[in-house]
């Protein structure tokens, strides 16, 4: 079956935003062509997105996952039944607050293909419910000091596997395995 | 003059210890012989310590810096006068309040070599009046989703540039030189 990634870019000190949701910060370093390669090889191997309520407003602005270059079907959370958008050869799917019946139909979508998930809350939920199989992060040679966090209130700790780490220029490329069946200490 | 380095352990969001200061976390994954090599190099390196108040009570208990293995000076912050104490082969000095002639005085004593900020009061304290050269983080692979972050209450972003990345089994071992000459945008 599919698996599922949180895909994220992050500060050094894991945000993903700054606290006025602003992502200036994430240019001005140096980029290596591999950078962009790790991006693509990423990219190739999803086949659906999960992401967050706040972004069924911007669809016809154009503010959509991966700047809309990756044509796969996209699902939404919202908290209202919304029709399903046709966007510049996308489908997006709206999903009225069950993350899990999001995650299924995006598992089923995307095939032997890995499901996406952006946006904070979305990852942060899928954690709580086990539904998560790895992370790819990318860290921007950035210190923020305050923002929105990655993974503020997930309420246990997430042991993890290092499967694979690269840098090329500014980014720091991390791939980790989420380990279910391992306790964090004191749980 | 002697480099200043910020030194620390942290989890993949950025936290120091758990809400507690809880740090049993930082143990139970992968440990390579190249990951002690990489502690041992930077540790061979420093030649003083600068180390936050609350460390100043559990001296005579054995909880001091590096575990006490680096015998080179150390300057602790506090907020009322106290003598120097003899402990083991290591010099602990107090410094009132004052944080940068306790790292003149670290700088002092380095010579060549670095000095070390433990502690993320006296991490942030020296960012923002520009005294650190550069980050030595290692992430280790754990989530922890709270705790104690090591930068939060910066009041400004802090651009970087990556310097080395490497690991071997469970962590990441990072080293940056902080950018004091160039603005982070919208500054």
């Amino acid at each position: 079956m599919s698996k599922v990634m949180i895909h994220a870019t992050v500060s050094v000190d894991g945000f993903m935003a700054d606290p006025d949701g602003g992502m200036d910060w994430m240019s001005g370093f140096p980029v290596a062509p591999e950078d962009e390669q790790i991006v693509e090889r990423i990219c190739s191997d999803i086949g659906a997105i999960v992401g967050g309520a706040n972004k069924t407003q911007t669809i016809e602005d154009g503010e959509i996952p991966y700047g809309g270059f990756l044509k796969v079907p996209v699902y939404l959370m919202t908290h209202r039944e919304h029709e399903v958008v046709e966007h510049d050869g996308t489908r997006f799917s709206f999903v009225v607050d069950d993350i899990e019946e999001a995650v299924r139909r995006a598992q089923h979508d995307a095939g032997e293909k890995w499901v996406s998930l952006l946006g904070g809350r979305v990852a942060r939920q899928c954690l709580a419910l086990g539904l998560v199989d790895e992370l790819r992060l990318h860290v921007v040679p950035v210190v923020l000091g305050e923002g929105i966090p990655l993974f503020a209130g997930l309420e246990r700790q997430l042991r993890l596997e290092r499967l694979a780490t690269s840098a090329f220029a500014g980014e720091v490329h991390l791939r980790y395995r989420v380990l279910r069946d391992v306790p964090a200490p004191g749980e």
